[in-house]
Protein backbone atom coordinates (compact mmCIF):
# COMPACT_ATOMS: atom_id res chain seq x y z
CA UNK A 1 0.00 0.00 0.00
CA UNK A 2 1.59 3.33 -1.06
CA UNK A 3 2.26 6.20 1.42
CA UNK A 4 -1.03 8.46 1.04
CA UNK A 5 1.34 11.34 2.24
CA UNK A 6 3.62 10.79 -0.70
CA UNK A 7 2.90 13.36 -3.73
CA UNK A 8 0.77 12.22 -6.37
CA UNK A 9 2.69 10.62 -9.10
CA UNK A 10 2.23 12.78 -12.14
CA UNK A 11 0.60 11.39 -15.58
CA UNK A 12 2.96 9.20 -17.53
CA UNK A 13 4.06 10.80 -20.10
CA UNK A 14 4.95 10.27 -23.61
CA UNK A 15 8.76 9.65 -24.28
CA UNK A 16 10.67 12.42 -25.40
CA UNK A 17 10.50 12.49 -29.20
CA UNK A 18 11.52 14.96 -31.80
CA UNK A 19 9.05 13.78 -34.11
CA UNK A 20 5.74 15.51 -34.91
CA UNK A 21 2.70 14.22 -33.77
CA UNK A 22 0.89 11.94 -36.08
CA UNK A 23 4.21 11.21 -38.07
CA UNK A 24 5.95 7.97 -38.16
CA UNK A 25 9.01 7.22 -36.46
CA UNK A 26 12.05 6.93 -37.10
CA UNK A 27 14.28 3.94 -35.45
CA UNK A 28 17.96 4.34 -36.54
CA UNK A 29 19.86 1.39 -36.80
CA UNK A 30 22.54 -0.13 -34.47
CA UNK A 31 24.83 -1.52 -37.45
CA UNK A 32 27.67 -3.67 -36.22
CA UNK A 33 30.62 -3.06 -37.77
CA UNK A 34 31.63 -6.31 -38.58
CA UNK A 35 28.54 -6.73 -40.68
CA UNK A 36 29.20 -3.47 -42.25
CA UNK A 37 32.37 -4.89 -43.53
CA UNK A 38 30.56 -7.53 -45.31
CA UNK A 39 29.11 -5.06 -47.67
CA UNK A 40 30.80 -5.55 -51.48
CA UNK A 41 30.88 -2.53 -53.87
CA UNK A 42 30.68 -3.10 -57.44
CA UNK A 43 33.68 -1.60 -59.50
CA UNK A 44 31.30 2.19 -59.56
CA UNK A 45 31.33 1.64 -55.35
CA UNK A 46 27.73 0.83 -55.53
CA UNK A 47 25.57 -1.81 -53.74
CA UNK A 48 22.15 -2.72 -55.32
CA UNK A 49 19.51 -2.49 -52.19
CA UNK A 50 15.96 -3.94 -52.49
CA UNK A 51 13.11 -1.96 -50.55
CA UNK A 52 10.48 -4.03 -49.38
CA UNK A 53 7.12 -2.83 -47.67
CA UNK A 54 7.17 -4.37 -43.79
CA UNK A 55 3.39 -4.23 -43.29
CA UNK A 56 2.21 -6.02 -46.70
CA UNK A 57 5.47 -7.99 -48.35
CA UNK A 58 5.00 -5.84 -51.23
CA UNK A 59 9.17 -5.31 -52.95
CA UNK A 60 8.60 -1.69 -53.52
CA UNK A 61 11.77 -0.22 -55.21
CA UNK A 62 15.43 -1.17 -56.02
CA UNK A 63 17.70 1.33 -55.80
CA UNK A 64 22.21 2.06 -55.51
CA UNK A 65 23.78 3.11 -52.29
CA UNK A 66 27.14 4.34 -51.78
CA UNK A 67 29.51 3.42 -48.46
CA UNK A 68 27.92 7.51 -47.60
CA UNK A 69 24.37 6.64 -47.92
CA UNK A 70 24.50 3.18 -46.26
CA UNK A 71 25.78 5.03 -43.52
CA UNK A 72 23.20 7.71 -43.72
CA UNK A 73 20.61 5.26 -44.04
CA UNK A 74 21.42 2.80 -40.99
CA UNK A 75 21.97 6.72 -38.72
CA UNK A 76 19.12 8.21 -40.01
CA UNK A 77 16.69 5.50 -40.15
CA UNK A 78 15.46 6.11 -43.65
CA UNK A 79 16.32 5.18 -47.14
CA UNK A 80 19.22 7.18 -48.44
CA UNK A 81 20.44 6.19 -52.23
CA UNK A 82 23.06 7.91 -54.59
CA UNK A 83 21.50 8.37 -57.78
CA UNK A 84 23.39 6.90 -60.58
CA UNK A 85 21.50 9.75 -63.13
CA UNK A 86 21.85 12.61 -61.41
CA UNK A 87 25.83 11.66 -59.13
CA UNK A 88 23.90 13.02 -55.94
CA UNK A 89 22.59 11.89 -52.89
CA UNK A 90 18.92 10.81 -52.74
CA UNK A 91 17.07 10.93 -49.65
CA UNK A 92 13.78 9.11 -50.20
CA UNK A 93 11.43 11.24 -49.59
CA UNK A 94 12.71 14.70 -49.44
CA UNK A 95 11.19 15.88 -52.28
CA UNK A 96 7.91 13.81 -53.01
CA UNK A 97 7.25 13.53 -48.78
CA UNK A 98 6.98 9.98 -49.30
CA UNK A 99 9.91 8.77 -46.74
CA UNK A 100 10.84 4.88 -46.45
CA UNK A 101 11.80 4.34 -42.54
CA UNK A 102 13.43 1.45 -42.03
CA UNK A 103 12.57 -1.26 -39.71
CA UNK A 104 14.84 -3.74 -40.52
CA UNK A 105 18.09 -4.00 -42.40
CA UNK A 106 20.13 -6.99 -43.85
CA UNK A 107 22.58 -7.70 -46.88
CA UNK A 108 22.54 -11.24 -48.66
CA UNK A 109 25.27 -14.00 -48.57
CA UNK A 110 28.00 -12.81 -50.34
CA UNK A 111 26.87 -8.88 -49.67
CA UNK A 112 26.69 -7.58 -52.78
CA UNK A 113 22.96 -6.74 -52.06
CA UNK A 114 21.06 -5.16 -49.78
CA UNK A 115 17.27 -5.28 -48.15
CA UNK A 116 15.37 -2.62 -46.36
CA UNK A 117 12.03 -3.77 -44.64
CA UNK A 118 10.35 -0.23 -44.85
CA UNK A 119 7.20 1.37 -43.61
CA UNK A 120 6.48 3.57 -46.78
CA UNK A 121 4.82 6.73 -45.98
CA UNK A 122 2.38 8.30 -48.18
CA UNK A 123 1.59 7.38 -51.81
CA UNK A 124 4.34 4.98 -52.25
CA UNK A 125 7.65 4.42 -53.53
CA UNK A 126 7.59 5.31 -57.51
CA UNK A 127 7.65 8.66 -58.94
CA UNK A 128 4.82 7.29 -61.39
CA UNK A 129 2.15 7.37 -58.46
CA UNK A 130 1.98 4.06 -58.28
CA UNK A 131 2.76 2.17 -54.81
CA UNK A 132 5.46 -0.06 -55.99
CA UNK A 133 7.66 0.25 -59.03
CA UNK A 134 6.69 -3.05 -59.96
CA UNK A 135 3.27 -2.24 -61.40
CA UNK A 136 3.57 -4.11 -64.88
CA UNK A 137 3.82 -7.79 -65.46
CA UNK A 138 5.22 -8.89 -68.55
CA UNK A 139 1.82 -10.88 -69.27
CA UNK A 140 0.81 -7.27 -70.62
CA UNK A 141 0.77 -4.57 -73.13
CA UNK A 142 2.18 -1.97 -71.47
CA UNK A 143 -0.04 1.39 -70.97
CA UNK A 144 0.19 3.71 -73.68
CA UNK B 1 -29.90 -36.60 -74.81
CA UNK B 2 -26.76 -38.09 -76.71
CA UNK B 3 -26.60 -40.72 -79.38
CA UNK B 4 -26.29 -44.15 -77.26
CA UNK B 5 -24.95 -45.46 -80.31
CA UNK B 6 -22.01 -43.37 -80.17
CA UNK B 7 -18.47 -44.52 -79.08
CA UNK B 8 -18.38 -44.28 -75.06
CA UNK B 9 -15.75 -41.06 -74.30
CA UNK B 10 -12.95 -42.19 -72.75
CA UNK B 11 -12.56 -40.77 -69.08
CA UNK B 12 -11.40 -37.44 -69.08
CA UNK B 13 -7.71 -37.59 -68.52
CA UNK B 14 -5.39 -35.33 -66.96
CA UNK B 15 -3.43 -32.47 -69.07
CA UNK B 16 -0.38 -33.37 -71.07
CA UNK B 17 2.89 -32.96 -68.98
CA UNK B 18 6.13 -33.87 -68.86
CA UNK B 19 6.32 -33.04 -65.40
CA UNK B 20 7.12 -35.86 -62.35
CA UNK B 21 3.82 -37.17 -60.26
CA UNK B 22 3.93 -34.56 -57.27
CA UNK B 23 6.67 -32.62 -58.45
CA UNK B 24 5.75 -28.13 -58.41
CA UNK B 25 4.00 -27.24 -61.82
CA UNK B 26 5.74 -25.40 -64.42
CA UNK B 27 3.74 -22.42 -66.13
CA UNK B 28 5.60 -20.71 -69.12
CA UNK B 29 4.56 -17.02 -68.67
CA UNK B 30 3.38 -15.89 -72.27
CA UNK B 31 5.47 -12.51 -72.74
CA UNK B 32 4.31 -9.62 -74.59
CA UNK B 33 6.86 -8.08 -76.72
CA UNK B 34 5.92 -4.51 -75.89
CA UNK B 35 6.55 -5.18 -72.25
CA UNK B 36 9.77 -7.32 -73.16
CA UNK B 37 11.32 -4.35 -75.08
CA UNK B 38 10.48 -2.40 -71.48
CA UNK B 39 13.63 -3.94 -70.01
CA UNK B 40 16.55 -2.19 -70.02
CA UNK B 41 20.27 -3.88 -70.19
CA UNK B 42 23.29 -2.16 -68.20
CA UNK B 43 26.31 -1.64 -70.18
CA UNK B 44 27.21 -5.58 -69.65
CA UNK B 45 24.00 -6.39 -71.14
CA UNK B 46 22.13 -8.09 -67.80
CA UNK B 47 19.12 -6.95 -65.53
CA UNK B 48 18.74 -7.07 -62.00
CA UNK B 49 16.18 -9.82 -61.39
CA UNK B 50 14.81 -9.99 -57.54
CA UNK B 51 13.01 -13.56 -56.55
CA UNK B 52 10.89 -13.07 -53.99
CA UNK B 53 8.79 -16.66 -52.31
CA UNK B 54 5.08 -16.03 -53.01
CA UNK B 55 3.58 -17.61 -50.37
CA UNK B 56 5.55 -16.10 -47.78
CA UNK B 57 6.37 -12.56 -49.18
CA UNK B 58 10.42 -13.51 -48.03
CA UNK B 59 12.44 -11.95 -50.50
CA UNK B 60 14.99 -14.66 -51.50
CA UNK B 61 17.51 -13.91 -53.55
CA UNK B 62 18.89 -10.81 -56.43
CA UNK B 63 20.66 -12.30 -59.50
CA UNK B 64 21.32 -11.28 -63.24
CA UNK B 65 19.86 -12.27 -66.74
CA UNK B 66 21.02 -11.42 -70.07
CA UNK B 67 17.81 -11.26 -72.64
CA UNK B 68 18.62 -14.80 -73.16
CA UNK B 69 18.04 -15.80 -69.65
CA UNK B 70 14.95 -13.72 -69.62
CA UNK B 71 13.56 -15.14 -72.63
CA UNK B 72 14.63 -18.73 -71.16
CA UNK B 73 12.96 -18.01 -67.55
CA UNK B 74 9.57 -16.60 -69.26
CA UNK B 75 9.57 -19.86 -71.91
CA UNK B 76 10.46 -22.43 -69.29
CA UNK B 77 8.39 -20.99 -66.18
CA UNK B 78 11.82 -21.65 -63.93
CA UNK B 79 14.02 -18.87 -63.17
CA UNK B 80 17.31 -18.91 -65.19
CA UNK B 81 20.08 -16.64 -64.97
CA UNK B 82 23.62 -15.30 -66.54
CA UNK B 83 26.65 -16.01 -63.47
CA UNK B 84 28.40 -13.29 -63.61
CA UNK B 85 31.18 -15.39 -62.33
CA UNK B 86 31.03 -18.11 -64.42
CA UNK B 87 30.67 -16.42 -67.21
CA UNK B 88 27.55 -19.33 -68.40
CA UNK B 89 24.14 -19.57 -67.79
CA UNK B 90 22.67 -20.52 -64.60
CA UNK B 91 19.66 -22.71 -64.38
CA UNK B 92 18.48 -21.73 -60.53
CA UNK B 93 18.25 -25.79 -58.94
CA UNK B 94 20.00 -27.73 -62.00
CA UNK B 95 22.49 -28.68 -59.51
CA UNK B 96 20.98 -28.27 -56.16
CA UNK B 97 17.17 -29.23 -56.78
CA UNK B 98 15.85 -26.36 -55.53
CA UNK B 99 14.16 -24.85 -58.50
CA UNK B 100 12.26 -21.91 -58.36
CA UNK B 101 8.71 -21.25 -60.20
CA UNK B 102 7.88 -18.61 -62.00
CA UNK B 103 4.30 -17.51 -60.87
CA UNK B 104 4.37 -13.99 -61.55
CA UNK B 105 6.74 -11.82 -63.72
CA UNK B 106 7.01 -7.76 -63.73
CA UNK B 107 9.27 -4.91 -64.36
CA UNK B 108 9.97 -1.70 -62.68
CA UNK B 109 9.24 1.77 -63.69
CA UNK B 110 12.42 2.63 -65.86
CA UNK B 111 13.08 -1.19 -66.67
CA UNK B 112 16.19 -2.18 -65.02
CA UNK B 113 15.08 -4.59 -62.56
CA UNK B 114 12.89 -7.84 -62.44
CA UNK B 115 10.33 -8.97 -60.27
CA UNK B 116 9.84 -12.47 -60.21
CA UNK B 117 7.36 -14.23 -57.54
CA UNK B 118 7.99 -17.93 -57.45
CA UNK B 119 7.14 -21.33 -55.53
CA UNK B 120 10.57 -22.24 -54.15
CA UNK B 121 11.18 -26.06 -53.87
CA UNK B 122 13.66 -27.35 -51.64
CA UNK B 123 15.52 -26.33 -49.07
CA UNK B 124 15.74 -22.45 -50.05
CA UNK B 125 17.38 -20.22 -52.76
CA UNK B 126 20.51 -19.79 -50.95
CA UNK B 127 23.69 -21.78 -51.66
CA UNK B 128 24.70 -21.23 -47.69
CA UNK B 129 21.41 -24.09 -47.12
CA UNK B 130 19.90 -20.49 -45.74
CA UNK B 131 15.92 -20.20 -47.53
CA UNK B 132 17.00 -16.88 -48.17
CA UNK B 133 19.65 -15.08 -48.96
CA UNK B 134 19.16 -12.32 -46.80
CA UNK B 135 19.58 -14.09 -43.56
CA UNK B 136 22.09 -11.46 -41.80
CA UNK B 137 21.22 -8.57 -40.65
CA UNK B 138 23.15 -5.55 -40.01
CA UNK B 139 22.65 -5.32 -36.35
CA UNK B 140 24.33 -8.55 -35.23
CA UNK B 141 28.02 -9.52 -35.68
CA UNK B 142 28.33 -11.96 -38.87
CA UNK B 143 28.67 -15.77 -37.58
CA UNK B 144 31.64 -16.74 -37.64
Amino acid sequence: MSDPSSPTPAPSSPAPSSIAPGSIATTPIAANLLALDQVTYNADGLVASIVQDIETGAVLMMAWMNAETLQMSLEQGRTVFWSRSRSEVWRKGDTSGDRQFIREASYDCDGDTLLFKVEQEGNGACHTGNYSCFFRSFDEAPAT
